[in-house]
């Protein structure tokens, strides 16, 4: 169980780390942690739209897609211009031991690869997690989120995805709350 | 897809909310949206570890247990002596509307009534989250979580929650990386 | 003097509760002692403007108006539509074995009321705070204030205190120190 | 009203800076609203223990004493060897055209010659809140406060903040809500 | 060695001491620490553009310029308007028995005196750091640097400092990256 | 000056970078563009202390030595096993178009080869500034720094260096201005 609690602990470290895109943008902030959070639960919802799909490897991906940060720390876009990160040895490093390894770096490859319907939809979830960030910051006024929207928007890649996006951008930050009074 | 965008914006309030168990404590810090994220990837885990639980069921129980509080705030142990929540009541006007609702009740129910397997390893994995926390404070040398820690462990209930309980208490928080140099 | 100890550290731990309601605002940041600090300040200003008002009954209202938050946590609108606290009983357990407790324990309710002329004020320094905090917000140029600050000023009710929010509203939030320059 | 308005924006500052004390011992954390607030609060409990103590002069001044700090910050033991502040100066200019003004100033005077009753109480309601924290933080395990603790208890000069001082060291920071469970 | 241990701890603490301008402007947060570095950077850069100039003498001029703040704090201009700070008294105690004391106290006067072509560098590489957070700050969407930045570009008397000034205020706070992607 | 500004503005960016060091350790907290004062803070010490070293060369380089981090993050040890920085791309994208680029590049150059006696003290001069934060953590009472600190001691080669690492060792965080009352 020793190398069960060593994964834990290492998996714990995404709640120190803060993502760098924010130090870019200029405003907002969120630990690598709370994204894979965001990123779970958008998982979650499109399992629920999507028929057929496989709602297991769909969420699972979305929850470990970034656990190799713990070792690599997070890269931004500028970052990976002039950095290149060895993810499939840290990784190695990661699952030593580890019963289950094996399903954990098939999940994370098949992630990186992008090819399978459960993969597209999770890279959407990504970057719908972004998305509704930005949104939030420009409901509340900022500048910077309106010159990198359209960037994070053009990423999203399923129809499913597409939809929501639209969604979020059709709503307001505090909807969800406001309709109460109504 | 309205009632998808109010969701995730509702689930996206959880990275505000400070757990209030902290202020407590004297020391840690961690905001709801990363207690989900331990607890989910905990109840990942377990899954690898338990054969013939739903992994599905586990998982998604792990995600959502606390979407309530972006409504109803976290309540620690000492408010709940004093307050009451209409947990029901919240989580209704959270999925009006909404096509899967329904799924999402029950899958908080299921976790509430705490009966069925997946629902009581997702139980173990909530209280996991927060000994991993503790474990690590205590490494760092503060004492309050000393005379919290021990209770939190009987709160355990499964074997397989015990034993990686006590595994996370006989591990340094840094020897998972620690072990790279030899 | 155990007692008077205890009432002293309960009261500390108001220092650590961060206002609810600055989540769902989106922008802004303040903790429960701060706000109490602002209200009393308010209720000590506004018992230099009103003649035959017992001004330290209306202070000491002020001062202790949110300590039952200690117990039961700062709930904001929307959490209140869910959640029933039991304030008389949390006041309880907070005077216990106080020799001065039953005095506490009637400025609250006496505020809770809201019948006396001095819980009137002591109600429209807390919500002259908030006032204060959202112009300050505006001026910066976040948006979110702009739709509270209506319903805040609403539910400012006595004449003083509806001049001070015009007063608040038509000034700048820097102007007590720029005009040291002219 | 004017005058009213900057005053409110000129105390509101008290919540952004902090104090400065906590940089020298190198943990913990406070705004000087935040001081204000528990100054006052024990103000209030010393003025239910005191017979005979005008209780609304006392908790003002308490409210008050650190509203120069808006002008001048919050200078600690080692800025005050070195930086000479013209308090009243700084005080003419915050209630120049205030009707209450003169009030103001009469409060702080006294406060800071430190003779009357109710001055002496509330110079030590002041050095009550300090030690609150040091005790605070020497509970969590931090080592500075104990070199600086000894010489806090011996600024406190009355006997009712000699009694408060000696419970408040005599008692753990969490008795207050752990006692719930007995 | 003793003394050069002290000199180190003492400019270490300029981390933990925040710019308190920022408390006034109402956004922006920065350590003396970190204004120091901009600072020195700017100086540097500055000793690249100027023939002629001792840029030794300008860079640990820019360097060291704030080092009294650490027994003295950080006065802002509203603050200085009510201050009297002996920083001359404060520096003897920084460099007492400090072998190269003199070297340190000559440089922080010729500063101060603001006469020599290095000291008149220094001063506008201080106001240039600040210059750089406003347009920083406007870019993001924030309203009060819009009324401070006028009076701080008056403040830059060198001509290499006033075309740096024009060039900042004439580029985008993000430019320096996106123009990457082309 | 376009590309002066450029310049500025990715340096600025330095302060926003928390040094991820402290993520594994647990404690403390430091922008890259604090820990790059208080290098050159020491880089200027040292200067003073060693005859014949070229004080301008060993400042420069100090002060820039990560500079490169802007684009590449900070990567502390765990980082550095799995990920390659192309530093040298990044520094040329740097000062592309900046007329004094070349003198920047040999600095970093130098600083990276670390023969130059200079290279050689500003090294020390860079884990000289970890040991004085881990030296001020342990006296605080945190228990991580123990366990790296030897380490770090062993990193410093110049008998300059040795000799202030040891005096920072022997020294109380405090001591600085706790003589004061001596």
């Amino acid at each position: 169980m020793k190398e069960i609690a060593h994964l834990l602990f290492e998996a714990k470290i995404l709640k120190e780390i803060p993502r760098s895109g924010y130090q870019f943008l200029g405003v907002g902030k969120e630990s690598v942690a709370e994204h894979c959070f965001s990123t779970t639960f958008i998982g979650y919802v499109i399992s629920q739209l999507e028929s057929g799909v496989d709602a297991l490897r769909l969420i699972s991906m979305c929850l470990i897609h970034d656990l190799p940060e713990a070792r690599i720390g997070d890269l931004n876009t500028v970052h990976k211009q002039y950095v290149a990160a060895d993810e499939s040895r840290a990784l190695d490093d990661t699952v030593q031991g580890l019963a289950f390894g094996r399903n954990l770096k098939e999940l994370i490859n098949e992630y990186n690869e992008g090819k399978s319907r459960e993969a597209k939809l999770a890279h959407d979830a990504d970057q719908l997690a972004l998305i509704l960030e930005l949104k939030d910051l420009m409901d509340i006024g900022y500048k910077p989120p309106n010159s990198w929207i359209e960037n994070v928007i053009d990423r999203v890649k399923t129809e499913t995805g597409r939809k929501i996006a639209r969604a979020v951008m059709d709503t307001r930050r505090d909807d969800w709350w406001l309709k109460l009074n109504t």
